[in-house]
């Protein structure tokens, strides 16, 4: 086995994948295996019974915009008796930030990789505050969801299409030089996307009125661009996944109980252990007391070589997460240590523009002790609430060892 | 007299100004001392006989704009006759980019400082290319300057009351944590200021089309923002300027002729020398052999505290204006060495959030032999061309000496 060659084809393929947002459509519609009975969740597979607050949160608020609960015993009932099924996003070719519950009425960005020709999927991004993804459903969530369903996705899956599509690798490489790390800090990102589509916005609809709100959501929501660029890191890392030997992981992923990765070489296996809670900075009147453990598929980010790996190229993101701008410079080049390769579009000016430390090998997580360095949001532990600050996490280290000791079976070292 | 006292008061003033675009207007009809017989022009006083092919170039367009001349011989005639003035642009609480030219009936930004009362001003930036800044003036240039003028200022204007106006000094601070310097580099600020007005300029016309190629066009032109910086940088430093006592520059500035600086304590007095030629990158095709003389008012952003003093913000500007990351970082700390003090709005993440080197102090630049950095963009020598260039340059030192006899002989010293 030349497992060096394997790994290089992985990031190869990784760095040149190209995904474009092409347009939008209902997750019933466009996401490969999407029923009506099912939901997916970020992380790795999941139950009601052991699903944190927030993701149980999301779960009921997303079926209470189906019209299909009322509230959180109604769908804990549908969950629990399997009249409604849950399942990750991943092995849907798509990818939701914190609870990430998709479900089948909502609309969802399309992505295609034009090196490769696979798709990738994700919802609309709420803004901040109370929102389903940090597991709230008030009624306030529930309208704003409906307010993007019925007036912002036509619009803006027109104006997608109109534009010619929104090349996310060529957005991505130039928000990275204006302080961005594509994770937890977007806002060049958010408004390069609102700026390219905004001519659009105001030809797809006779409303002028609607225009201006949609353009004004776009443009005010500093994530705005996350869902997309975590559905682009999708395309990126699937282009990586199932080579023959590979060591390179492929997935990171956590459902707010459970982290879980998977490796190129492994096939769709999970490696699972439970999730830390990040340490942050939280928001006036909340703790670390009030934090749900580490949640989400955002890390699709850092497997595909930016968010925290990129954060050299964001020291201003430290009044967001905690730390000094050395330690930015640090974080990233700490992560160099585990990955295989550098990224050949991606790169960080203040390291005179070396490329982003890309493909993380799991044979030197274990080797080095390092496991990866991830930026998060951090959510209330409790159902309905909401998010409460942002932070930094690791991953447990079993999972890699156990993935590496699996390797090691399979592969017969 | 103190001269502590007069610099921390003209300093304060400076950076507790707080410039607001709140809208549009004819030059004629808002800028003080603007008349039908009168050009605005960058840097100080100018003749034809001795302005720069550049200066030459955007006269001769300006007034073919306003329909009193033909060709550059015709304006050569109007200027030499009298029939037409120039005076500079500073003298009317005005700047302009490169050669700077306003005409009567030019639309110009009104910018109001919140904290002083004082108004500023400055034109529409045109774009890259053949522009009039650049001294550029055929057909296309001036359809493009007609379209501006008719069809995007009235509506900008529009939108820019309906926003309640756009605060430049916070958004000047946040494009400076995304690697923005200000002057040369203002992506952030550009795609910022489109976004801030996106939303009304949809609601200013009842035109779709017209809205969407004026948010395009705004949104495309990574220095959409300079013009209205450059107003907001003029409007703080003329806060700064008169102050008993001050040792602090109050005005830097370049006709492509003759460099020229004002201190604060010495009145409206110009101390002037000849032009260098920036050092920089060419654009294919062009070598420092094609390049004028340094041209501008663009230099009020080094004035206030930005552009190249703000360098360490911006290392990806490396790639425009040549250097490395390490010489941008250089630049900010080497201009600590010549300002009184440092910024308490406009912050640098990479040197730990410290303020950007402000207000610099004549009696340090030849104590230490130190000239203040600049970058720049670099025009043609010859009239009609336009941009071949962008780079950094010094003025001469000789400027600031024969202030500084000046300030030793009016101040008693």
């Amino acid at each position: 086995m030349d497992i060096e060659k394997a790994n290089t084809e992985a990031t190869q393929r990784m760095m040149e994948a190209r995904p474009v947002v092409v347009g939008m459509g209902k997750a019933i519609d466009v996401i490969p295996g999407m029923r009506d009975d099912l939901l997916l969740h970020a992380g790795p597979p999941i139950t009601w019974g052991r699903a944190s607050g927030p993701m149980q949160g999301a779960i009921t608020g997303a079926l209470i915009f189906e019209g299909k609960a009322k509230n959180g015993a109604e769908a804990q009932a549908l969950v629990e008796s399997g009249a409604i099924k849950l399942e990750p996003c991943h092995d849907h070719q798509s990818v939701g930030p914190m609870a990430g519950v998709i479900c089948p009425s909502m609309s969802v960005y399309i992505l295609e990789n034009l090196t490769h020709g696979n798709k990738s999927f994700s919802n609309l991004n709420e803004g901040y505050g109370k929102v389903l993804r940090y597991g709230a459903y008030s009624e306030e969530v529930l309208e704003r969801l409906r307010w993007m369903e019925e007036v912002m996705a036509p619009v803006l899956g027109k104006a997608i299409e109109m534009s010619g599509g929104i090349d996310i690798r060529v957005l991505l490489a130039e928000a990275l030089h204006m302080g961005d790390e594509g994770h937890n800090r977007n806002k060049a990102g958010s408004i390069m996307f609102t700026k390219n589509l905004a001519p659009y916005i105001v030809k797809a609809t006779d409303d002028s009125a609607v225009a201006s709100e949609i353009i004004q959501a776009l443009g005010d929501n500093a994530l705005s661009v996350l869902n997309p660029v975590m559905a682009a890191c999708k395309a990126m890392v699937d282009t990586a996944h199932n080579i023959e030997g590979s060591t390179i992981v492929s997935v990171m992923a956590r459902n707010g109980t459970d982290f879980g990765i998977r490796v190129s070489g492994l096939g769709d296996r999970w490696f699972t252990a439970p999730v830390a809670v990040p340490q942050g900075l939280y928001f006036p009147g909340f703790t670390a007391e009030d934090a749900s453990g580490d949640i989400g598929d955002s890390t699709i980010t850092e497997t595909a070589g930016i968010g925290a790996f990129a954060m050299a190229s964001a020291p201003a993101i430290v009044t967001f997460v905690s730390g000094t701008p050395r330690d930015a410079i640090n974080a990233t080049l700490e992560m160099y240590e585990i990955c295989f390769t550098e990224h050949k579009y991606f790169t960080i000016p203040p390291l005179d523009f070396r490329g982003t430390p890309t493909g993380i090998d799991i044979r030197k997580v274990v080797e080095k002790g390092i496991t990866p360095r991830v930026n998060t949001g951090i959510a209330h532990k409790e159902a309905g609430v909401g998010q409460v600050g942002a932070g930094l996490v690791r991953p447990p280290m079993n999972m890699f060892e156990e993935a590496l000791v699996a390797y090691a079976e399979k592969y017969g070292f």
